[in-house]
């Protein structure tokens, strides 16, 4: 990963965050962009500024963080230059809002402010909000400047790296979108501190999926180190987010528009999809579905003679470990998962493509080539009807 | 022009469009496409077969054109290949009705059909409909393929050309959208002769457009054959289809993102903008709007000095003789054109700019550096108050 992926000391601003700060960066031509990732980086205000062209940014961030870091991160792109007009526009809170009625508030704040096509789009939140601003900066004036200031677990290491935005259809999640590079990534750790017990699982979900798609020593590390990250032990959560960012970082780079390679970060997620969409979303987090994905997908892999029993075992202990459900709703049905998994974007050509593990630990392939009847066996196993 | 735009004899299905049919190569590296112009081409479904990649196509087109040809095109497609599945979904006719509201039966109908990352968009119709349809494919699982059979002049000769698709929103016009190429756009100039006369004449407008602002030939050529266009003469219309689709694509290849010379496109427009926008949307065709933006473009011209007032009056006769407007309705004020100019997408930071005309006939500028009291004279002389 050498190539890709740069933990270097830059120069920071802030006396505080000089020590930890570490550098990701998403190697993409020339969309390109660095991700920060250290303590405190929020009171940075030059280093977002910096990655700011012109003078006018639109923050957009939801009413839960709103509270916490709007008035923060205003003043701190002020301090870094008086110049500097900044906007902003609060979405309600929730899965349940990632649709196009809530997006078009972020469109008509912008035409109400006059916003123009050399403006920046700020996301302050965690991942609705990250994929929201995204879409919302790739279709304004058919393309304005994007920054991210992910502050969930699982927006750092997912949905921050690698473009996807968009919005949820009610006939499926993200199904409305683009691909859309921002500019730069701030993560600010001290942010989680603030966030809520069953989001941060939610989040080491997504951390879980990295070692067990690519990455056996993250995994092994996991194992050993899951109460540190759940006490957000500061070390602990930087070199999580870091590992992550430099897995997804690494994949990204090998195929940005999801042709190939980047399909294996959808590891749980055909499963996790149609339980989201079943149950409504905003029941399940997005990580809680995709915990019990995996743990169904290695299930299959199992009945497939693809992976070793001891996989599934450690990985329905660590996901358990951190509080993590690994068994669908009992409203879930076999036939309504069939149902779901069918509109599902992997399905190409009308067949069926599931990430699916294969070899040793941190192996994984995608594939439609298998017995589909051990995918009948895996619903039948986690299903009572 | 030889590099780019090649007029060559391609092999054709159809015996009836080979002896005419002229090619336009639109020059975008791995986004590059033809445009096939010809009479009857719409028979020749081989060739947009050949240009869909995958098996299944979403036809979009309105309530007017459906009954004139979505049964053709359908019928045409399936001949050339029986296992293609053709779906498709019919959006209410009309400017007033190109926003994000009437574009997500786009995708509910997709989504309903479970239409895969793999499939084709294909817009059947006019301007609207092509500007629509393609951003419905940007966005749809974020980009699916996307190819146009524009049945309008107006677009044939301008929105089939450069990938901006879009909405508008009640505070401006394209506002929301994307730059998205089409695989290929296929022009049957025999769909114009269902085109109701006052729809000819708006497309015409955007040909003396190229005229003014590139192609002083094309522009002498019109004053001479404007009655032959009227007519829907089969050659003076290839020849004029075909010049305007060489200028804009020689344009868009310079500068694909409009970062320079693709803004002089525009010329007429940010007055016509106006006009649309305080009008309402389905009052002025759109070329309609941009006859009277271009008079008073060329207008504020001579008033600053750039261009002789005979190239002024030689546009308004030349529009006129059309039987296209030029000058702005009665409701319009020097109040309300400003206001609406203001959040023209050709504002940067803050200043606006005008694309305006400079030199001989066929020479413009892009500018913000102009005395505004020359913009106030223009809109004194057109607005009465």
């Amino acid at each position: 990963m050498q190539p890709l992926a740069a933990a270097a000391a830059a120069p920071t601003a802030s006396a505080e965050s000089a020590a930890a700060m570490r550098v990701v960066e998403v190697d993409l031509g020339d969309r390109s962009y660095p991700i920060y990732i250290g303590q405190h980086l929020l009171n940075d205000g030059a280093r977002l500024r910096q990655h700011i062209p012109g003078n006018r940014v639109l923050i957009v961030t939801n009413t839960t963080i709103e509270k916490l870091y709007l008035q923060k991160c205003t003043d701190a792109l002020k301090a870094a230059d008086p110049q500097l007009q900044v906007d902003s526009v609060v979405l309600p809170d929730g899965e349940e809002y990632k649709n196009m009625e809530v997006l078009g508030q972020v469109w008509d704040k912008a035409l109400e402010c006059r916003l123009d096509r050399g403006t920046t789009f700020l996301a302050l939140g965690g991942g609705v909000i990250g994929d929201m601003t995204g879409f919302a900066a790739a279709a304004y004036q058919r393309g304005v400047h994007f920054v991210q200031v992910p502050t969930t677990v699982m927006s750092q290491v997912d949905s921050s790296v690698g473009g996807k935005t968009g919005v949820n259809h009610p006939l499926g999640k993200n199904m409305i979108g683009a691909f859309y590079q921002p500019r730069c990534v701030l993560i600010d750790t001290t942010t989680l501190d603030s966030l809520p017990r069953r989001e941060l699982a939610s989040g080491v979900s997504e951390i879980v999926k990295y070692g067990l798609i690519r990455d056996a020593e993250l995994f092994e590390w996991l194992e050993g180190n899951m109460q540190r990250i759940l006490e957000r032990d500061p070390e602990a959560i930087a070199h999580a987010v870091e590992r992550s960012c430099i897995n997804k970082a690494e994949v990204v780079a090998a195929d940005e528009k999801e042709g190939g390679v980047r399909a294996t970060l959808n590891l749980g997620h055909t499963f996790g999809h149609a339980i989201e969409t079943s149950t409504g979303y905003g029941t399940f987090l997005h990580g809680e579905a995709v915990s019990i994905g995996m743990v169904m997908a290695a299930d299959m892999s199992v009945r497939l003679g693809w992976i070793d029993a001891s996989i599934l075992q450690r990985t329905r202990t660590l996901l358990q470990s951190a509080g993590l459900p690994v068994t669908p709703p009992e409203s879930m049905s076999i036939a309504g998962f069939k149902e779901l998994m069918a509109v599902d974007k992997k399905v190409q050509a009308g067949k069926l493509r599931l990430v699916l593990l294969k070899g040793p630990l941190g192996g994984c392939v995608v594939t439609g080539d298998f017995d589909p009847a051990k995918l009948d066996e895996t619903l039948a196993a986690f299903c009572s009807h």
